[in-house]
């Protein structure tokens, strides 16, 4: 198969995070015969210094033109202490977004055995849990009608009904797909819009028969979550709930900077890590490159290729297994592997 | 001290735990020479096939002429299946919210040693963890312009001045009669209520430069909650927020069903225990007292009653400790107790 890829580094780690990603994806490509083309922009505050616009138009070509992005994360400290400056990283991202139609953003929640004990949870407790959380990325109160003045402000939460619907068909479909249940989460006792989400999913649910949807306040979700993880098959909320819950979901597998996720829509499906751009790592050959690498993984897969997306996944299970591990998971007493030695371990696993 | 204090029991097992509630103050009032009166008034579901409204105009009278409210929690399951019900035991919750003036909600987050092990974050994690969370009650999308037709649905984020002020100086107060750091949480990267939030906080800093204030983002205190309950002190945020957090972090406790809390306001402040009305298990007195007996606890300590309320709070630990427990909190092999006799047996206590 013929990939152009689109390849986002952005800041702090990307940089170094990426390049792993790229030769895990090569040796994949020899091995299984593919051709794999990346095509390198820039984002975020890199993008700011070099351009000022955290997501030029060149970048946005260049990912209209690929078959999948591949982005590492946004983010510098120079913007952190102030959240409302007009032009930051993060409005990249969501111009990012908003511009390819990103409107599913795809988390599984998954954990690994031997990094069980990490997680802030009782081992009995997330021991198993594997779901995915699919927030809705392109509406809601991130996209509505905002307004600010010294003595008022406010944000819209809107929802449109052909909104709701695409993305409520991507949450049935990965409920067919896998165990055959979904919970669909809002707080239609308080919220018009949740009513509004309840009332499109009850209508589309006798279209997927063979999927158990149950409904659950966001509220009660976020307790859930932590007191019962193996409940869940797959999760569907809208993008302010799915924020706060896809960050709590990650938290509990005790592995947040392993974690990969896909944002799929209209236009060239995304893959990312879930951890962010760590500027405090930057340039140190500290930072796991784990997550960057599954992205690929579910990009391979995103495409069909379950074989190549398999291999990848058992390569970077193995590494964890044998301890060729960063500094944040290893071991006592065990030996510290670099960003790059990671990397390297894990393109000499598939290649042998 | 005399105090005319509204007695609102509610649905579910409100009208078991209620009376310890009552007995147990009955004991305070003869032991420490006070003259607590009653006035019951119905509210809820109760309400609704009464009067035909959750929060009548005589149970607002009721509220209004007392001291204090003293409320269990509404609901039932007749309405659980349609949120979107115009009446609503929960509906009347709000109307009380709002016309009661009730804009902060104070969750202590506390644990108690001897159940410890019911939390579902690892003991090392949440041991000592004890903060509290402020969140607005009577604002944002709970109450902004609502929308709703079959084809789109909005709800309206917004906050004044006036409002956030208030809370915050709630917050502050806090801070400063506790550990003096206060951590404010927003999403001010993302929205415009919020950026007026934290600019109104960082005005406001000045005037308490014994409180340290950090600001965290909606998301990352969802987890920071999870991997590091000790960080906090006092929390405080938006209403929509803070009812997720709010569930969050008393679920943390492993004793949600031993959690008071307090509603403050314009007019008379309100204690209820954080659980529901647990409709299945009401009228078999399994229900457990001590979240309603801690509320009555917290009610007394707001008018300075601090021994008493002290007193309340020595006699549930014992309770505890001497494994005087209701079935879901009981150890194995242990001895259940009732509603009703662990509600004597702290009625004793205090007396003895
Ligand atoms: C940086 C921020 C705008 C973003 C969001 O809230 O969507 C981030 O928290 C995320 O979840 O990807
Ligand atoms: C019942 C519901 C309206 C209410 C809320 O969301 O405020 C409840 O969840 C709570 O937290 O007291």
């Amino acid at each position: 198969m013929k990939l152009n890829i689109a390849v986002l580094p952005g800041d702090g780690i990307g940089p170094e995070i990426m390049p792993q990603a790229l030769h895990v994806l090569d040796a994949v490509a020899k091995k299984f015969n593919h051709e794999f083309t990346y095509h390198e922009a820039i984002c975020g505050a890199h993008a700011i210094d070099a351009v000022g616009d955290p997501f030029p138009d060149e970048t946005f070509k260049t990912c209209m033109d690929a078959d999948a992005v591949l982005f590492a994360a946004v983010g510098d400290p120079r913007f952190d202490n102030n959240p409302t400056l007009k032009v930051r990283p993060e409005t990249g991202l969501l111009a990012m977004r908003k511009k390819l139609g990103l409107f599913a953003n795809v988390r599984p929640v998954a954990t690994f055995n031997c990094l069980l004990h990490k997680s802030p949870l009782k081992e009995e407790l997330i021991k198993g849990a594997d779901f995915v959380v699919i927030r809705e990325l392109t509406g809601g109160m991130y996209f509505g009608e905002k307004y600010q003045d010294d003595e008022k402000a406010y944000d819209t939460d809107i929802y449109h009904r052909s909104e709701i619907e695409r993305i409520l068909k991507v949450a049935f479909e990965f409920a067919e797909r896998r165990n055959h249940h979904l919970t669909v989460v809002d707080k239609a006792n308080v919220l018009a819009s949740s009513r509004l989400w309840r009332q499109v999913a009850k209508e589309m649910e006798p279209k997927y028969p063979d999927v158990n949807v149950d409904y659950m306040f966001i509220d009660n979700c976020s307790m859930r979550v932590l007191t019962e993880p193996r409940f869940f098959d797959v999760i569907v909320t809208e993008n302010t709930f799915g924020d706060i819950l896809t960050d709590e979901t990650s938290a509990i597998t005790g592995s947040m900077g392993l974690q990969p996720s896909a944002s799929l829509g209209e236009h060239t499906p995304l893959f990312e890590p879930v951890h962010g751009s760590w500027p405090q790592a930057a340039g140190k050959n500290l930072a796991n490159p784990l997550a960057q690498i599954l992205s690929a993984a579910m990009m391979l897969e995103h495409f069909g290729l379950n074989k190549e997306g398999a291999l990848i996944r058992e390569a970077c299970d193995q590494s964890l297994e044998q301890n060729v591990r960063t500094p944040e998971i290893q071991v006592e007493g065990g030996k510290h592997y670099g960003t790059k030695e990671v990397g390297e371990w894990i393109v000499n696993y598939i290649e042998n």
